[in-house]
């Protein structure tokens, strides 16, 4: 079957093929009616825009770039899923480039998005970048930038976060109103901004509650089931055993959560447990994992919104840079309602 | 600190700029040793090439595109990886389209790779893809092009799949093995060639053991954990209770195990249960789920492989066209072994 072009259209409505073309472009000379009287006849004729030749024409791609550390973690595949929805509808196309938790790699593959020419670029910034440049670039070549989640605030661009205080805060105080007294935290690096985030979330709640803070009961892991066990295994090792943790993700509260069953003791009725993230796995684990929900897909779509916010008004000052902070939401399942 | 360029390095092993390029571009007319002088140089000095630059002189991107119908499913996440992994090594970088499944994304998934111009597409076929045209138009403008797990044959590329009629029987021994004899399976939808091969596996694994066929203990379901929740429904509702379940893939075992625990069903006891994929949660579920691994991250690697054999040998005679079948790996779990 031949393609459909907008010459078969034109003839179809008894118009130009020039008309067909600025109608399908939403060009504003033509009127709505027509507009849509040839949009219909494209849908009819089940014409597909020349991507290439409309953007060769417009300069523009329509295809938006997205860079996360990596799709097997839930929550990134969920934003991303968000974005795709919202950028569909208007019309735009998504790639994606995994970092693998690399700067390096996120160096390339903000090359190689440059490279295809995106319209734009929604990223989340990889765990061991050390530098900034790259993201600067793209500022710099009036590239639209959104970052969202794991974010600086000095590359200076819009971004749409969670509070990840708030969210370390409403986790911590779940487990104090469950009754729980000496409840450990495992965190994970301290140099990204959202777990040290969490760990005064978590601080300021046992604060709030005049509970001690006890660095005993402070485990630095490294965001993995691994890292959990092992930080798991330590705390019941140590001189106070703790009768609950709060976990700075899901992937670290299944490995915590393997090494209490190991060890013999009963969740939540011993150890209460809590995660942050709510990965895709949490609901389904043995006692089903308790957590804060981080708005994965409104994050997402509230990411593009910020792109197309940006495409139509290019030069924002620098004090006017929206920057969203979604709420997160308590999630409570089994491994920390205590029986009682 | 300004950018390290290849006078930098010409510099510092008192050559010419373009004996630094050539050699940074193995060029056949720079000496091996040459070659290993230039690039230590290089690496010591932090030397990264400008691919852009360097892809104008050599028409060559080195960007790889992938559709997959979406990294959410594990599967393909790890395949993913597969493929960075070697890209990386081979100087790739990897862009990433998902299908949702949807073949009309597809189409558009693969446009907007050829539109990023990119040196080859490795695709997944989606579940409710139609048409081929669209990777027939990747074989006529001669982008390398492999397909993996979910292929066509007609579309004439190398391949890279696993042995899933193989696997599906491997999986249905496992249980006759363990003494079940009633053993259901929820099948997927039967245009999806790896299905209707799992279909075949489990089939001639029962008549190969002497066990009776019945349609009654076969579901045909949709790849989701509500629809393995529904198909096991109704297999416990039916004339015959099934003494074990085969299911297509881990989500739709997922929702099977779901309603057998509901149900009051104790796992392996009264009924066995076996999946197929590996998926990421299958360990971490009540009891462990038994279920066939699909060489994920090797098939990944192979895929890659073959689309550089491709790019050093563009035209293979159609008889030629390699296609690699991997061998499944049984791992079983509790939720088949039954206590005697």
């Amino acid at each position: 079957m031949a393609r459909v072009t907008i010459h078969d259209i034109a003839k179809k409505v008894n118009t130009t093929a020039s008309t067909v073309s600025k109608a399908l472009n939403d060009h504003p000379s033509i009127s709505t009616a027509t507009k849509e009287l040839i949009k219909e006849a494209a849908q009819n004729l089940n014409y597909r825009q020349n991507r290439l030749a409309s953007s060769l024409r417009s300069g523009r791609t329509n295809i938006i770039g997205i860079v996360i550390p990596s799709s097997e973690i839930g929550f990134f595949a969920t934003v991303v899923h968000g974005i795709e929805k919202v950028a569909r509808n208007h019309g735009y196309n998504v790639l994606l480039f995994q970092s693998n938790i690399l700067g390096e790699y996120e160096v390339e593959g903000i090359e190689t998005l440059l490279h295809s020419s995106v319209d734009g670029i929604i990223a989340s910034i990889a765990k061991d970048t050390t530098t900034l440049d790259h993201y600067l670039e793209v500022k710099k070549r009036k590239v639209p930038l959104v970052l969202f989640d794991r974010t600086k605030d000095e590359i200076g661009v819009p971004s749409v976060v969670i509070d990840d205080y708030k969210g370390a805060y409403m986790a911590t105080e779940h487990l104090i109103e469950q009754g729980y007294t000496r409840i450990a935290h495992i965190s994970g690096a301290q140099h990204v901004k959202i777990f040290n985030d969490r760990l005064r979330g978590y601080v300021d709640a046992l604060r709030a509650h005049n509970l001690t803070v006890d660095d005993d009961l402070i485990q630095y892991g490294k965001n993995s089931i691994e890292s959990g066990r092992a930080c798991m295994q330590a705390l019941l090792e140590g001189a106070k055993k703790p009768d609950a943790v709060f976990a700075v993700e899901d992937f670290t509260a299944l490995g915590a959560q393997q090494i209490i069953k190991k060890s013999g003791y009963r969740i939540p009725e011993e150890i209460g447990l809590i995660g942050f993230g709510n990965e895709s796995f949490s609901p389904f684990i043995t006692p089903g994992l308790s957590t804060i929900d981080q708005q994965a897909a409104q994050m997402g779509e509230e990411a593009f919104k910020m792109f197309l916010h940006q495409v139509k008004n290019p030069t924002i000052a620098t004090e006017l840079i929206p920057k969203l902070v979604l709420d997160p939401v308590l999630i409570i399942r089994e491994s920390s309602v205590r029986k009682s």
